[in-house]
């Protein structure tokens, strides 16, 4: 297992800019790619979210060809992996919020090990406890994968058990949103449903995903505002993100959940969709 | 005039970790300080706010002997400077938002070129708008000075007419509370108000000067629950921060304010205050 290797602007690097805007005032995006046999899962899907936070941000979107070729490049030396794309709004000239229009993307490729999947949590699932900290909501920022990330370093402070593998936390309004690191589904009556995420929270490519592959399957799947009794009237919770694909939780907040057959559909589903999207080359 | 000078750690230096957990999360702090004469212009008050904001983000407070020793050193070159001292988490050990405990801040300190400070707006004051971009609430991070700065970046961007000095900002919730990069009082009847800060904003130490100068000339301060109305009905309005001082307000959004008394007195008071400390050596 290697150590991190990063490229800036498609050079190897290992600093940036003291007066990069990503470190100033968290002015960027970024995206955590899953890797494997060389190839970037659901990569498409990872770019036209990068788009979307580029367009919100106004910040000029990157060559998709300059990106693609930066990433085939990084995981040649190392075909398994978990590659960091962010992008910044570069290097301020002088002080302020204010930016000159059209500034180019900084690019910043972190190349991390990945490490093996954890079987146990895909198959028997993960225990996850209710946070305290209220996420802030912000329609202007939900959705993207921007850089101020302050809210999830808190949220995960909340909690050093091992044990535990996530925090569910709610909306300043009391609306059930996300993991600090996942996105969340609940099964009732064989039907999905995951929170909406206008006001806050990360639009995850996996939820993106899972959703499509639900509906594919017939499955009814819908974004819905959702609380505290929806968490308790579900018969199946799962969490997503592109690393973890589908984790299914088996207790919440003290509450014992089962593995259920909706979770373990979309598995299989999701196993055969990556699979496929591999075999593409 | 410079250009930009930078240390990190005490050290010269032009780039920091691409690791960095204030580039990858805005995982940090920071201060924005007059200094003139090679003094930093109310450096206790400064230094008490980053205190307050690594306590709140579990951040190891650096000795305020080095702090102090590096802010003396910056200016040995250049005595009317701005200096911006960012702490950061330092650099992440691996990916995630959790941090081993006690990891030491990073200290990055720049020193910016001081404008010559604008009579005129000091004078006849500034024109300000009304921003479109709501304040996210979030009492665990509303005060401190932290690098999660987008929503700013967003609201300041909302206008490009250098005509207009600053926008007035309001909480999802509807509540006035603060410039982009200011903070704001207004003035009815003679007593001051300003927006209470506990769900969003920050903290300003020009704020907490004025404030603190007002009570000792007796004028009656409070901090308040602010809206529209209360802007409508506000006699004179003014903006603070530790670069302008105490600008006031000649129109705000189309209606035209005088600078009015109070303004003036706090005007007088603020540059005596900045006088004497100065003069303390």
């Amino acid at each position: 297992m290697s150590t991190t290797a990063i490229w800036i602007d498609g050079r190897v690097a290992d600093a940036v800019s003291a007066l990069d805007r990503g470190l100033h005032y968290g002015d960027g995006l970024f995206e955590t790619i899953a890797c494997s046999g060389g190839r970037a899962q659901l990569l498409p899907l990872h770019l036209a979210r990068l788009r979307r936070g580029c367009e919100r941000l106004d910040l000029p979107v990157p060559a998709e060809q300059t990106l693609r070729r930066e990433i085939d490049a990084a995981l040649e030396a190392e075909p398994e992996a978990v590659l960091k794309l962010i992008l910044t709004r570069g290097s301020a000239a002088g002080r302020g919020y204010a930016y000159p229009p059209g500034q180019p993307a900084r690019r910043l490729l972190l190349r991390y090990p990945r490490s093996a999947p954890d079987p146990a949590a895909a198959v028997a699932g993960v225990r996850v406890r209710l946070g305290r900290l209220r996420l802030g909501e912000n329609p202007a920022l939900a959705g993207i994968k921007h850089l101020n990330r302050l809210e999830q370093v808190l949220a995960r402070r909340e909690c050093s058990d091992a044990a535990i593998a996530e925090s569910l936390l709610f909306s300043a309004g009391g609306a059930l949103v996300s993991g600090t690191m996942s996105n969340v589904f609940l099964v009732r009556a064989g039907a999905l449903a995951t929170p909406r995420l206008e006001r806050c929270g990360v639009e995850g490519v996996m939820r993106a995903t899972v959703a499509q592959l639900a509906v594919a399957a017939g499955i009814d799947c819908r974004e819905a505002q959702l609380g505290p009794d929806d968490l308790a009237q579900a018969e199946e919770i799962f969490l997503t993100n592109a690393l973890i694909g589908i984790h299914p939780v088996r207790e919440l907040a003290g509450r014992e959940l089962s593995v259920g057959p909706r979770t373990q559909q979309l598995q299989r589903r999701l196993a055969q969709h990556l699979a496929t999207e591999a075999g593409r080359g």
